[in-house]
C-alpha cells in the first residue's frame, strides 16, 4: 500500500490508524507549500487534489471516513471498529460523517474560504467565525458524542486518532480545548500511544 | 424502527434506500418551516437538530452516510452496498463522503451561510458561487467517479438514492444537468424506481 499525506493535514487520521493496524505502507509526502497535491501527476490519483489517499494495490481510495473504515475492516485483528455489530459500527461512521462534513468543514472556513466565495472581506468573515463554530462543534463532541474513555466507549477506534487529529487544530483556531475536559483528557492519552508518537515528527508536532 | 425527515432535505437519499430494502419503519414528517428541527422535542432525539435521523430501537443513528449503510448492512438480501468486498465497500463510501462533506456542503452555501458567517453581505457572495461550485462538483462526479449505469457500475446501490437526491437540487442551484449527460440519464432511470415513485407525493417532487 501507498499513502499519500502532508503535515498539518487530516491525513494524521487515517496516518494513526494505519500505525494501530501496524499495515505495511509506503508513506509518501505530498509538499503543499509547492502546491504538488495540483500536480498532474498527483492528480492522476486524486483528482480531488487532497490528501489523504490510500492506494491499496486494487486501486485508490480517498476521504478519510472511508479510508479509516477500510483499515478497520481489513486489519480486523487491531480492533479498531465494531465490526460485527451493525448499530455500533453505524454510531462509529455518524461520529466520523460528523467530523469531515461539519468539524473539518467548520475549520476549513479559516484557511480554504476561497472555496465558497472569491469575495476577500467575506473570506475574513468567515475566519472570525471559525472560534465559534469550533468551540460549538466540540460542545456537542464532548456533551452528546463522546462516551469516554474512548470516543465509542471501553475500546479504542479510528474515531479517536481523527478527533485527536482534529482536536490539534483548536489552538490554532483559537478555541481552548479545556472548556472539553474529556476532549482535553484524551488528547493527553492519544500522546502517549506508540503510533502518534511514531508520528508527531513527520507531523511537525515533536 | 422510525425515521424522521422532513420534505426538499437530504432525507431523501436514506428514505430511498429504506424502500428499496423494504424495511418496516414508522415515517415521522418534521416541520421546517416551524423548526421543528430545533424544538426541545427533536433535539432529545438528535441534538444537532437535523434530520435524517434513523430510529433503530437500539438507538439513534444521524448523519446520511451512516445511516445508508446500516440500511445496506441491515438488509443484506436487498444487495444495496459490496458488502463482502472491503475495497468495494470503501468505494461506496467514498462516495458517500464526498456527497456528505464537499456537494452537500457546496449546496449549504446558499441557504445555510448563517453557518459560517455572520454577515449579510458576505452571505450573498457565497451565494454567487453556489452554481460554479455545485457544476465543478458534479462534473467530477461525471467524469471520475460515475461507473455507470449505475454509480457504482452493474450494480445499484445506496450511492443511487444519494447522489440523485442532490442531483434534484441542481436546478435551484442554477445549474443544467444536461451538462453531465450519465446524471441527466440516471435521474430519468431513478424517477421510475418504485422506491423513489413512492416517495415523490410527500417530498413535493410530483
Amino acid at each position: 500500500m501507498i499513502f499519500y499525506y502532508a503535515p498539518k493535514t487530516v491525513s494524521l487520521a487515517s496516518h494513526i490508524a494505519l500505525e494501530e493496524a501496524s499495515a505495511k505502507y509506503e508513506p509518501k509526502k505530498l509538499d503543499f507549500f509547492a502546491t504538488e497535491q495540483r500536480s498532474d501527476e498527483y492528480l492522476q490519483i486524486n483528482p480531488k487534489g487532497r490528501v489523504p489517499a490510500l492506494d491499496t494495490g486494487e486501486g485508490i481510495i480517498s476521504e478519510t471516513p472511508a479510508i479509516l473504515t477500510y483499515i478497520a475492516q481489513t486489519f480486523p485483528s487491531a480492533n479498531l471498529a465494531p465490526l460485527n455489530d451493525p448499530f455500533r459500527f453505524a454510531k462509529m461512521q455518524e461520529f466520523n460523517a460528523y467530523l469531515a462534513s461539519t468539524v473539518h468543514v467548520n475549520h476549513a472556513h479559516k484557511f480554504r474560504g476561497t472555496r465558497w466565495t472569491d469575495d476577500e472581506s467575506a473570506i475574513e468573515t468567515m475566519k472570525a467565525k471559525v472560534p465559534q463554530t469550533m468551540h460549538d462543534s466540540f460542545e456537542l463532541i464532548e456533551n452528546n458524542m463522546f462516551a469516554g474513555p474512548w470516543v465509542l466507549g471501553e475500546n479504542y477506534s479510528v474515531c479517536d486518532g481523527y478527533v485527536f487529529c482534529i482536536s490539534l487544530w483548536l489552538k490554532g483556531d483559537s478555541v481552548d480545548i479545556n472548556d472539553f475536559p474529556k476532549i482535553a483528557k484524551h488528547n493527553t492519552r492519544m500522546l502517549g500511544r506508540a503510533s502518534v508518537q511514531s508520528l508527531l515528527p513527520i507531523y511537525g508536532l515533536s
